[in-house]
C-alpha cells in the first residue's frame, strides 16, 4: 500500500469493522488462488472484519463432513471473523437443516455458475425453500427470469430470500416491486456492476471480464444507482482466479474484490454519489441484520476521506495478485483496523496472524444471549430475534 | 371420418359446444397452411364451436389497422363462433388496453417461440400486466422459470395471468402452490403433453415431433395426470404446419390438434383415467369463465362413447392433413354438433358455409347486459361479472 500515514492524515473517520457478505476464498481445492489467510488479510486490509464465505470450493460445502473439515482449516487460517455458507444440492435438502445455526446461511445456485452446485429443477428449489429454517438466510445466485422465479418461490414458502449480486434493471425494478408488496426480499449488489458496464469489456479483455453476472448495460448500471435505497447490501462476491487462468482459452469468471470495494464506495462518496452513511448502512449495519451476525467488541476501522492513491496490484494481499480496478486512482482509503482491541491492519500491514479470525456462528453458539452492545444505533441492534427484512435502514 | 352412423349408435351424450380457448389459424401470413374456413371446419369437426384465436400471424394482430384487417377475414371465413388474441410488443402496452373489449384477450410471448413478438425484459412484461384491464384475460406463453417470472409479475400488479400449455412438473406444482395461496392464476394443458412424453419422439421424428414446449418426461406428464384439478382448461395449441415444413431441416414447431383432442379425452374417460365431468369443466365451463364468453343459444354436441376408430390423416378438416395421432385409435367420437340451431358438422360432414361464425366480442358488445340462459349449472354461469379465477370447478 502506498504508504499513507494516517496519523498525520487530514482527516480520519472511524466506522464499524465491516461485513462483507460474499467473498469466494477458495481453500479447500484451489488454495493457488487464495487461501483462508491471504483471503482474510485482503478481507482486513479492505476494512472488512467479518467475512461470509461461500461454499462452493472441492469438496463443496455440502454435508456435515465437509464442514467441520473447512471449519478446522478456516479456523486455524482467519486473520478476521468469518462465518461458513453451506451449499444446496439436490439431494440434501433433508440433511443440512440441522447444521443451519453452524453456518452464514444456504447458497442455492439456480443459474449456470462456475461451480457443480447448479440446480435447474425449481421443484427442487422448493424442498430448500420449504426445509431451511426460516430465521437462517437463504442466499440465490439467480439472474434475470430465475430471480423472479426465486422471489415467487419464497413468496410461495412464505420466507425471506437474499438475492445476490443484483445487476439487470429487470431485477432492481422486481425486487422493488416486490419490497413494496411487503416481500421479505433482500439484495445486494457488487462494485464491478456498480462502477463498469460491458463497455469497459473493450479494455478490461473478454477474457479478463469474464464475471457472473456478466457486466451489463449503461442502462442496468444507471437502475442500479436510481434505485440504491433498494439495495440493502454492497458485498464484493471476490472471486479471485490467478492472472494465467484469466487470461486462458476458458477464462473461469470472477474477479477480486475485497480490497478495493470500500475505496471505490469511499470515492463515490467524494464524488458526491452517495454518503457515507449510505456506504456503512450497506455494508455494517444491513448485513449484520440480514444475517444475524454478532457484535465485535472494540471493532473499527479508520478511514481517511482525503488522500488519494493508485490501486498497485503487486500490493494486493489476495493471492491472485491482480484487480479488474489496478492502476486506478482512489480518493479515501483504510487507515487501520482494530478487531477486538487488536490493531489487525494498520497502513498497508496486515499485524494479526492466521487462527485470530473467529467462527462467528460457533462464537454465537456459545454466547447465545448475547446483548446488544452498541448503543451508537440501538434500534438496528437487536441480536438474532428481529431480522429486518425488506428494508433499508438510513442512519439519522 | 369413418361414416359412424350416430342415430343407430348405442349411446349418444350431449354436451355444450366446447371451447378451444388456443388455436392458431394461420390466416393471415401462412394460409396454405390452414385458413379461418379450414381451420374452424376442424374447430366444428372436433366438437368446438368457439375457438380463442392466437395472434401471431405475419402481419400479428398488435394494433388496431391489423385488427380489424383480421377481423374482416375472420367474419368473412370463420365457420364457428371465435374471439382474436393481440399480442403484447415492446412498444404497444399503451395503445392496445383501448382494445381489449374487442379482443379475446392478450397474449404475451415470454420464451423462445416460432414468433416475432417475444419479449425478453421482464420490466415491459409489466408494462403489460399494468397497462392491460384486470378483466380482460392475459395470457402467457412462459416455459419453466419464466412461468415462475411470469407468475410473480402477476403477482406484484395484483391480477390474474392465465398461463399456456403448461408442460412440466415444476410449472404444474408452482401453480398449483400459487392457487393454494390465494393467487389468480389459471392454466391450460394440451392434449399432446397428456398423451406424449419424449420418449414419442423416437417414432414421431425429431422433425415432425417438434413442438414448443417440447415433449417432456414421463415425470412431466406424471405429475400433470396427477394435478388434474390444477389444470382449469384443455386447450389444444392447435399450430399446423404443412408435412414438407416439419420434414424440412428447420421444422417449425406445432402440432395440429383440433380434431383429435376431444376423441383423446373421451378414450380416457373410456379407460377410466378421467370423467366426462373431467373434461367437460376443462373444455366448456372453465374457459368460459376465464375467457368471459358468451352463452351460444341452442349450441350442443353429440358424442358416441363407444365406437372406436381410427384417425385417418386424409380425412381431417384441418388443411395440414396430418396429425401426430394420425393412426391412433380412439374410443369416443363426435356425431353432431348443433351451433345456435344449425347442424354445423354430422358424421364427418361440415354443413355451415364460411362466414357463419360470430365474433364473440363484437356479439357481447351489442349484448352487453345479456343475462345467463343455462340453467343446468346456474352457479357456474354468471355472465362477464364473476369470472373465477383460479378454481377448477366440479360439476356436482
Ligand atoms: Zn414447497
Ligand atoms: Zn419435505
Ligand atoms: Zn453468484
Ligand atoms: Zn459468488
Ligand atoms: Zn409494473
Ligand atoms: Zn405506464
Ligand atoms: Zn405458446
Ligand atoms: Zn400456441
Amino acid at each position: 500500500k502506498p504508504h499513507i500515514d494516517c496519523i498525520t492524515s487530514r482527516r480520519t473517520i472511524r466506522i464499524p469493522g465491516l461485513i462483507d457478505v460474499h467473498v469466494h476464498l477458495r481453500e479447500p481445492g484451489a488454495s493457488y488462488k487464495e487461501d483462508f489467510a491471504t483471503g482474510t488479510a485482503a478481507a482486513l486490509a479492505g476494512g472488512f472484519t467479518m467475512v461470509c464465505v461461500m461454499p462452493n470450493t472441492q469438496p463443496a460445502v455440502i454435508d456435515k463432513a465437509t464442514l467441520i473439515v473447512v471449519k478446522e482449516i478456516a479456523k486455524k487460517n482467519a486473520r478476521c471473523d468469518y462465518a461458513l455458507f453451506m451449499g444446496g444440492t439436490e439431494k440434501n435438502f433433508n440433511e443440512i437443516p440441522d447444521l443451519s445455526s453452524l453456518v452464514a446461511g444456504l447458497k442455492l445456485y439456480l443459474n449456470d455458475t462456475f461451480t457443480t452446485l447448479k440446480m435447474n429443477d425449481i421443484t427442487m428449489w422448493g424442498k430448500h425453500f420449504e426445509h431451511w429454517p426460516l430465521n437462517v438466510p437463504l442466499c440465490v445466485h439467480a439472474e434475470s427470469k430465475t430471480c423472479a422465479a426465486a422471489i415467487l418461490v419464497a413468496c410461495l414458502h412464505n420466507r425471506p430470500v437474499h438475492i445476490c449480486h443484483v445487476s439487470l434493471r429487470e431485477e432492481i425494478e422486481l425486487i422493488k416491486a416486490a419490497k413494496l408488496k411487503g416481500l421479505p426480499i433482500t439484495c445486494e449488489v457488487t462494485p464491478h456492476h456498480l462502477f463498469f458496464t460491458q463497455q469497459d469489456l473493450t479494455w478490461l479483455g473478454q477474457q479478463m471480464g469474464q464475471v457472473r453476472p456478466m457486466l451489463a448495460t449503461e442502462d442496468d448500471q444507471n437502475a442500479l444507482w436510481e434505485n440504491l435505497q433498494v439495495i440493502d447490501c454492497f458485498a464484493s462476491d471476490h472471486a479471485p482466479h490467478t492472472k494465467e487462468e484469466k487470461r486462458s482459452d476458458k477464462p473461469p469468471p470472477g474477479f477480486p474484490g475485497l480490497e478495493t470495494m470500500l475505496p471505490l464506495f469511499l470515492t463515490a462518496v467524494n464524488d458526491g454519489r452517495l454518503t457515507l452513511d449510505d456506504v456503512v448502512n450497506r455494508l455494517y449495519y444491513n448485513p449484520k441484520k440480514i444475517f444475524n451476525l454478532p457484535d465485535q467488541p472494540n471493532t473499527y476501522v479508520e478511514i481517511d476521506m482525503e488522500t488519494e492513491w493508485k490501486v498497485v496490484e503487486d500490493n494486493l494481499f489476495t493471492k491472485c495478485k491482480w484487480s479488474p480496478f489496478g492502476g486506478r486512482t482512489m480518493k479515501g482509503s483504510v487507515c487501520r483496523v482494530v478487531l477486538r482491541g487488536e490493531v489487525a491492519y494498520v497502513d498497508g500491514q496486515v499485524l494479526v496472524p492466521p487462527g485470530f479470525g473467529f467462527d462467528l456462528r460457533e462464537l454465537q453458539l456459545r454466547q447465545p444471549f448475547q446483548a446488544p452492545k452498541d448503543s451508537h444505533n440501538s434500534s438496528l441492534e437487536g441480536g438474532r430475534s428481529t431480522p429486518m427484512f425488506g428494508k433499508t435502514k438510513e442512519l439519522t
